[in-house]
């Protein structure tokens, strides 16, 4: 698979559920937010950057399509990578696929600022980190 | 307040958290859960029908705005609405406000379907269902 | 009831439950920690002193029963005092009780000691400490 | 390592944390949960045993030290084992270790029954689910 995604997989398991037997609307947020890791562990030197103490990686948005409910025992792997890089905010677009068969559990879509942790204010993407940020950038669905 | 609005209160715990000291972003899909329950006491027999065994309120997309970190301490209150009825789906508009200066802390919209539990699909909004839907929806912006 | 018994309460939501539709065993600890927040917000002085950033209050041990299962739309009260002062270590006891019939959902004890920020260690609970907490000890059982 | 104990890892994520930094309390519950998820991937006849629909594994007790804070990036071993086989219940001994310097983070004991789902009690441990666990008992402490 293309380098600029990462990937992360995990087992449901019956705490990831609700009284439905499906997992929890809530609870794919946190398998998001285990691919954005995953992603991060694969690009040591953007993560450095990111979370250097100066700056914060904040999410502004989310947005999320739930397609097929996932159950007990499901393999799922989250695939994430940056999709779009705007002047003071960018993108991550995950998708959550359940293993046996490849459906599509869930796609969603996270925008996101680097925030000035002294300012308070989302900083321009520029120099060093828009130079991180701009050879992972891949624009066309993953679908 | 307008009775087609639900209103639910919370106060942020320690549990809320994540390592940054603020509340962590899918723990916000529990509080908007929470609102959407609270609604439900406030209808009961539209929770009535909803949950009658033969159809389940199934979340088919949600879009949630991070405006404010919430912190420890804070009081929350949580608006839910009924904004927009069509054919097959239908929205419920959510916002999270600090209750000390009623800053809006998140904005979200929940597009849900009706499924037929029987035939695993979704179900035209019609008849009795329309019936009690449509006097509860407010489609102007509560912001 | 008595001043030093320290009450909240929550109703049993769908986001609570595990695939068996009964609330999942992790969750009764968050329901736990709900309950101490509350017993701090009762006593803000303590709360004051065990958060004054140089101490920091820290779980060692839990020990908790489950008796019933909670399901959705139970309302719950959560019960908490304090139930034992030695010298380095002290108890909080807590009971979960359905509020319908009174039924003992959970009864929980926890261990926790004051630990010194700076030296990382667990300091004598002594002086104003001692004083804070010694009025507030109720040693019989609550069942 | 022997067979009698199965081992789940995982890596501490922002999501786990609270807002000390620390892994929160309650979180250790889902990891201890998915340690014995990991224990009847291992052990597959007596998971269909166990989860037949006639019998429910229905945790009673649990008793949790909490040794050392795990934080973000850590990666954690959680091993899981049955330690006791009495008449009507029956122990998991699980114990949570950094991977790095295999330091026990958390050590815990939950004690269990097989609820007779019909009858709604614990009912006796013998013939063949005696059988499938008594090999797997393994008394001596882990660590």
């Amino acid at each position: 698979m293309d380098s600029r995604i990462s990937t992360s997989r995990l087992r449901v398991r019956g705490y990831h559920l609700d009284g439905y037997g499906h997992v929890n609307n809530a609870r794919y947020l946190e398998f998001l937010e285990e691919g954005r890791w995953g992603y991060f562990d694969d690009h040591p030197a953007l993560a450095r950057r990111l979370m250097g103490g100066d700056l914060a990686f904040v999410a502004v948005n989310l947005n999320i399509d739930y397609r097929e409910a996932a159950v007990a025992g499901d393999d799922l792997e989250i695939r994430t990578r940056l999709s779009a890089l705007g002047g003071r905010s960018a993108r991550m677009s995950q998708e959550i696929h359940r293993v046996r068969d490849d459906a599509l559990v869930s796609a969603a879509t996270l925008t996101f600022v680097m925030l000035d942790v002294v300012a308070n204010q989302a900083m321009p993407i520029e120099a060093e980190i828009r130079g991180l940020l701009e050879p992972l950038v891949m624009e066309q669905a993953l679908v």
